[in-house]
């Protein structure tokens, strides 16, 4: 099966999850709202790429795609959550997000507010559900490490530092350790949640991890490039905000050849980190290669 | 020990948890910005009265107070992360909160987005830690009850119903059902919390959950004829809010005097459910007292 015909298939499947879950959100309008604001959030289209790297760090162990979707799916939820909120006035001020009003432009700033939060909740929910494993240890850690992952010393923090005055004079090191809590975070999570389900040796563990980190910069690299340079009718969003907003980018520091240069370099570095797994992992190969090249 | 020494103790408590939880943000200033903005939020002084009801119901049990403070430092978190959402100038706009200015004022709109997130992030990092209960059984499910709690079937459901324009029509009994999300939900983790700590049976926890529920109507109503007639110096924030804001609430349905009445049929209805744990569930029934009395 192709790459693309696959992370379509457990896009689906993520998304028929996230409608199961948030179906039926009550009887009166004022019932309705939250839940509609959720699932306008959550069920808006994306690549769901977090989820397939799930499904497959997962599947290198043996863990059914079935098994490892409940998770998947948590991820995802705070995935969106992060964009719900990044998007805010108060944050980002995006009006546009996937090509459709941003959340608080659809519904209102204080429902975009709360969507975020619901999500955000709804992701631990799945996560110590007993569908999502039956072994609470595992479910316990899958929450553990989602948390960390997304919390104050993760995601969060990212997203703080992106926002601080003094990021205009972040040196390439210092940006590429705020995306790393921003975005490689989540990313770390997905491989890591994936060896938790398959309950994997430190050594693979490792590996994933590596992995990880190195798509995660390339995710990020790539998604400069293409803010840079790209057509915002293609992508459904506002181009060159970054630099019109005076934002850290490495774009902006290193160049885009030395950018370019780096960019492959990354997806070599996140290509070895998979050898330990041989031709088992060549999904995950080909996956970091898609998330990059669809960007430029 | 008298309620208010012990109430205190327990606040101090969780202060402690909190404080080493929340050490060593980061070295640069903007690293330190978001930790600084949780320290604000969480530790502001409130009374800690929902950690209190967690430790009193967990000792129905036997569970001792230290085995209990760390799920209840995690209530705590999902508490003061719902405050710091609330005061935002999207939500219910409130510039003081605890006689000091509002997390958003102190910092700023985005912080105090991203300090709400993290604190709602951290609770499920506490509860999902080994160091809360050594049962990943009794971790998992503690998340579960605590995400439906918070979640968008539990307290954000609540404020969206409160901050909804149809608020103004709601019936008695409608505005009963919304304060029961919005502040009864997390009384009843607090009591639930403790039961499942304490493994208590089906009959025992059912006991405590009505309890929970006549202490958070009361609870409210008290908080409400507050607003309606209080002071605001004693109360450390402005009062005759909701009133100005055309909010919903019982007094403006009941009137004064058949509130006053009802709260006293709520404290006897908390008194009641707590008859089968006797004189063991003593400080209970003191704190829905002294929960009412010190509003009025």
């Amino acid at each position: 099966m192709s790459l693309l015909a696959e992370l379509e298939r457990v896009a689906a499947a993520v998304e028929r999850r996230l409608d199961r879950l948030l179906a039926e959100p009550g009887e009166r309008p004022e019932d309705k709202r939250l839940g509609e604001a959720m699932r306008y959030a959550a069920l808006s289209g994306g690549k769901r790429l977090r989820p397939l790297l799930l499904v497959e760090s997962a599947r290198l162990f043996g863990v059914k795609e079935e098994e490892a979707l409940p998770a998947a799916t948590a991820l995802e939820c705070i995935h969106c959550y992060s964009l719900a909120h990044d998007d805010l006035p108060a944050m980002d001020d995006d009006a546009v997000r996937r090509g459709r009003p941003a959340l608080h432009i659809a519904f209102d700033e204080a429902t975009a507010i709360l969507a975020g939060d619901a999500l955000l909740t709804l992701a631990f929910e799945i996560l110590s559900d007993e569908g999502t494993h039956p072994d609470p240890a595992i479910r316990a850690e899958l929450v553990l490490l989602l948390a960390r992952a997304a919390g104050w010393r993760g995601m969060a923090q990212g997203q703080a530092l992106d926002l601080s005055p003094e990021r205009q004079s972040f040196t390439p090191a210092e940006i590429a350790a705020m995306q790393e809590l921003k975005t490689g975070a989540l990313f770390r999570f997905a491989c890591e949640a994936g060896a938790a389900l398959g309950r994997a040796g430190l050594t693979e563990r490792a590996a994933l991890i590596a992995y990880a980190s190195s798509f995660g910069q390339a995710f990020q690299l790539a998604d400069d490039l293409l803010d840079a340079e790209g057509d915002a009718a293609a992508l459904g969003k506002a181009v060159a905000k970054d630099a019109s907003r005076g934002k850290a980018t490495l774009i902006a520091r290193l160049g885009p050849d030395m950018a370019r240069q780096r960019l492959d370099e990354l997806v070599v570095e996140a290509e070895e980190a998979l050898a330990p797994f041989g031709d088992r992992a060549i999904t995950l190969v080909e996956t970091v290669r898609f998330a990059v090249d669809r960007k430029r």
